[in-house]
């Protein structure tokens, strides 16, 4: 590969505060990460999904809808864990599984559900094949 | 020690059985789950507990009623895992740390909710010392 | 049903210090429990079992280990919590779905690997039915 | 608020495709969601992270290592939920707290290791506040 000295300076040193020791292990990384956000920009690709939802259990029968949610999609939940943050708020993160648009939409129902006051949808793959 | 050869030997097919290969490993577990469950007894034992409950998230707040008696005592609910049985049921494991008495009262409160079809509290420690 | 007065009187003060507000929600909880232990001692019962271990991950190759079992029973672990419970030990979950006989046996393999300081088997089911 | 009539109309349409029914809880999610990105900067904001890893579990040594390393900083786990994909692959999500700077460094260190295929981290807060 032919790559710019400047532009691997740069590299170096961003790697290097991000905890690598080698600089191919970084750039096999880079290159899986960029696969398997192209991947899942196509609508068939199975996936993996973790959702990380913020919501203040206290609003009223929002426990019941997102359980009620998940139980209609339930063979796309792989599993939930919660974590009660405090008095008010949890963190839940659901591990899903299917086709990446069916993943999708399922987190975006999710994020969007009144009540819920932050969400964010990872996409990854079950890494066979990387 | 001075064990009885009969009483050993059927110890010894019970524990083959449960795929030990060393009898100083089955004696040694023995002995810790035995100390676990008497210090479990005193009230006052730091312990660590889990709750297994199954239910039904149809019934009506019970998924809202659930998460606010986690949150009532959240200090004491580590964390909780979520798994979508089948479209009706759920199982939740909660992982509880607390003293014996506060740790047991929590989880029979649980388990004792209307609409929780099956509920137990298994007692462990943090294994510190053993 | 006919029961002895002394005794009802024994069970509602037990009940009513377990949370229970009504006897007839505790009598069903009490037979859907005796339900549940009995069809789990045929091996052929379809269960879901969570089992409790406690390690230290000092120990060389345990993590890797119990990662490997579960993996070689993939299809049986629903998934897996785990909880640091200081600098040394762990607090770990797994939900088993199987064959009654299927799920003792791995469960009792976890147990007793060399390492793991005390393990417990909760077994219960679906709630379908019940 | 002034805002363009063709921007709105794209963000409708965009909000209805994410299953928003109402635009007001959409733009509040907005809002949030950049409050969140901008407070996150700053080294000192208290956070939680949600880590997703992907990795094979064959690579040896590799969830000893995984272990090791979220007990060292075991104060700042909160939970690690785990997922065997198939033969080869898990799935972990760690749950984090800490401050941004603390979470970030910890999610680095465990994204970069020798083995993990694919990593990703998410903030979020605790949603105090908010």
């Amino acid at each position: 590969m032919a790559i710019d000295s400047s532009l691997l300076k740069q590299f170096d040193e961003l790697i290097a505060r991000r905890g690598y020791t080698n600089r191919s292990e970084a750039f096999r990384d880079l290159i899986r990460d960029r696969l398997i956000e192209t991947a899942a920009e196509r609508p068939e690709t199975p996936v993996v999904g973790t959702v990380t939802l913020v919501y203040d259990h206290h609003v009223r029968m929002l426990s019941d809808r997102l359980t009620d949610m998940q139980h209609q999609a339930f063979h796309h939940v792989l599993s939930t864990l919660h974590v009660h943050l405090d008095h008010d708020n949890c963190l839940e993160v659901l591990v899903l599984k299917g086709k990446s648009a069916e993943v999708r939409k399922m987190a975006e129902a999710l994020i969007s559900t009144k009540g819920v006051k932050h969400g964010r949808l990872t996409i990854t793959t079950s890494g066979a094949g990387l």
